[in-house]
């Protein structure tokens, strides 16, 4: 031992002095360096840069005097307050768990509340991809699944996912051709990053393929509730389904601080993903479930009285940032107007523009964005990075005209 | 598929059915089922029942006054609560994060907050411990613990803890006849169960250790705060080192409902530890991370004032328990006086008295507790079920003083 303090304080940055330490875990070695979407806190912005980047909740949509009115009920009260502050069930509370129960159509026995969207989707990888395996993946997709799925495997078979969603017709060709997977990724609700939503009918056709080749499905479905204009497609072909797993959060409705979501699980995953959760973190927060069940029990109607305002804002975001696109650079996009969710998906239409230089032209002139070649899962990058992303939930109208303006100058 | 569709309709519990569906991972696979500790809801206790069971802090000690007073100063304060709503970095509160480094003497940058202990225990075994790589544990042994270590591995190398902790020369016995580890777990403060502490020069032989044979060592130490008697061992020997993770949490002391806790990492784990976080769970509630935080920088001295009324009380409660069974049970239990923390482990005088029959009367006299036969890391739970483990954190001395009364009725 006296050598090997000596050598440390001799040669504190040596190799042999790094080569002592005993090496971490291979999982740990396994996960990726940060890169591309995520790494915006390597660029030095303007002061005054309005930022695009990510699917952040209004904050006027937010309801903050429900909160306070909880919340005071709570600390006030001091059995309630007590409970609060004591452990509770790996499953969650049950109140809340019946409430989203309700809102699903799905027994309560399903329902396990997690620490938000990426905790469902890592507690699901972790319970049902096996280590190595193949997971057929939204291309364009979500960039922090990957990350999520490095906790099980880096094998991806990207699919094209368009305006309907993932095209699993190709999913179907995939595995007609041979191609063996032991999940399906994807989001059907509003897309992140591409908008689309997966239709009924395709729904179904994936859970079909689901039990006909033996996969699970990862349903992630943070946007769900942020519908402002066409028709829902409901879930339940996923939840008569024993092969999908919904992952939900109350990040986009009630704020992504409170780190409180759920999973709607097939019975007979619920035991295994709580053996899990007994060994990762114990239980979610009982100060975090006491105050959201609180909220959304107020009364039979209060979620949706959060929501409908929320929708409006973000419809009226979303129609003020195509429309500024429109406006102040025709056919500079091919846009599609959202139907709902934090993102719209503008194509550059002229194949000649450099869409890096654009977007680094773009933060000069203080408009930040995601470049659409982040979200590309599979190695070719091309379509993705044709596509800007640009996330209108926490801008005003007149910000979002202005970013456009800036957009326009940096064209 | 229309098969498999007609197949479930028609036996839906037949094993064929059971058969299609995708296998769950290897992972899920290997987390063992319940067993033993934590088992005790399939005991049906008599409605009177007083519970020993857990290491849960007195609610009477948990400041809820004052956490009314930050949390109606968080919501009533518009740009306030709009920030504790939102995302926030995966290292947590760099206030909080701050303050913990004051109160532990190191480098903020070496701090990560985490959803509690359980949770920062998994992040450290996820990160140094190897697939399958032998750990050596505390004998007895906190049995949570052994399924967080279940992520990694089942070898362990139990070694005996005393009335001084681990068992440093034991285990140095054991290296130097040979046996390799990647990891050393203990709770070196009010060990759990057996009530002892780790002295510095221990702290300090077991760092030796860790430095020559080239391991981690996991410092569990939730109730290191709750010391109401004897002189406190300190932390450096650990935070001086870089194969130490410290980990500890404000479950004891702020309450287990917060789900907040901390660990203190070597400089080179952070990152790994980080790009874990950023695929299991993103970061800590911020809405808990900002309470957590107003609370403790109140001022300099609010949590010292927090806790010294909490261990005035947890010493009444332990020396009240201590002195109910040397007056109601004169020579049936040899006891040490605890110095801190929230557990009794007192050891059977008389090797002959059946110690699962003994807890089954007790529990038909309506005091529950846990055997100390749960607690054993070895084969050999001899020594371990001659114990009882007493939690007595949340009991009144009353209440403690009728538990023992009962348990005295049922020997």
């Amino acid at each position: 031992m006296t050598t090997i303090t000596q050598t440390r304080t001799a040669t504190a940055t040596s190799p042999a002095e790094t080569s002592t330490l005993p090496p971490i875990s291979r999982l740990s070695r396994r996960l990726s360096e940060p890169r591309g979407f995520g790494d915006q806190t390597l660029i030095v912005p303007r002061p005054d840069a309005i930022r695009l980047l990510g699917g952040i909740p209004a904050p006027e949509a937010l309801p903050v005097p429900d909160i306070a009115r909880v919340s005071t009920e709570l600390w006030t009260d001091p059995a309630a307050a007590t409970a609060a502050l004591q452990y509770s069930s790996a499953t969650g509370f049950t109140g809340l768990r019946e409430w989203i129960a309700r809102r699903e159509g799905v027994d309560p026995a399903r329902v396990v509340i997690t620490n938000g969207g990426l905790h469902g989707l890592s507690l699901a990888v972790l319970t049902v991809v096996e280590r190595g395996a193949t997971v057929a993946v939204d291309d364009p997709i979500f960039p922090l699944f990957l990350r999520v799925l490095e906790l099980a495997t880096d094998a991806v078979l990207p699919i094209p996912v368009d305006g309907d969603g993932l095209d699993v017709e190709a999913l179907a060709a995939r595995l007609a051709a041979g191609e063996r997977i032991g999940a399906v990724y994807t989001v059907p609700d509003f897309h992140n990053p591409s908008q689309g939503t997966l239709t009924t009918d395709g729904r179904r056709a994936l859970v079909a393929l689901a039990e006909q080749y033996g996969f699970y499905l990862l349903i992630d479905n943070p946007y769900r509730e942020l519908r402002f204009a066409g028709d829902d497609q409901g879930l339940r072909p996923f939840h008569e389904s024993d092969r999908a797993i919904v992952v939900n959060t109350f990040t986009k409705t009630l704020g992504p601080g409170w780190r409180v979501g759920w999973l709607v699980l097939p019975e007979q995953l619920v035991p295994p993903v709580i053996r899990l959760r007994n060994r990762l973190d114990g239980h979610s927060s009982t100060v975090t479930q006491t105050l959201i069940e609180h909220l959304v029990l107020t009364d039979d109607g209060w979620f949706d009285r959060v929501l409908a305002p929320a929708r409006a804002l973000y419809a009226e975001r979303a129609f003020a940032l195509v429309d500024a696109l429109e406006a102040e650079l025709p056919g500079a996009f091919r846009t599609v107007r959202p139907e709902g969710g934090l993102f719209l998906w503008p194509r550059l239409t002229d194949d000649r523009v450099d869409a890096a230089a654009l977007a680094d032209r773009a933060a000069a002139h203080g408009v930040l964005y995601q470049q659409g070649e982040f979200f590309a899962s599979g190695p070719d990058r091309w379509e993705a990075s044709r596509h800007l992303r640009l996330a209108y939930g926490d801008r005003t109208p007149e910000e979002l005209r202005e970013a456009v303006r800036r957009l326009a100058a940096a064209f």
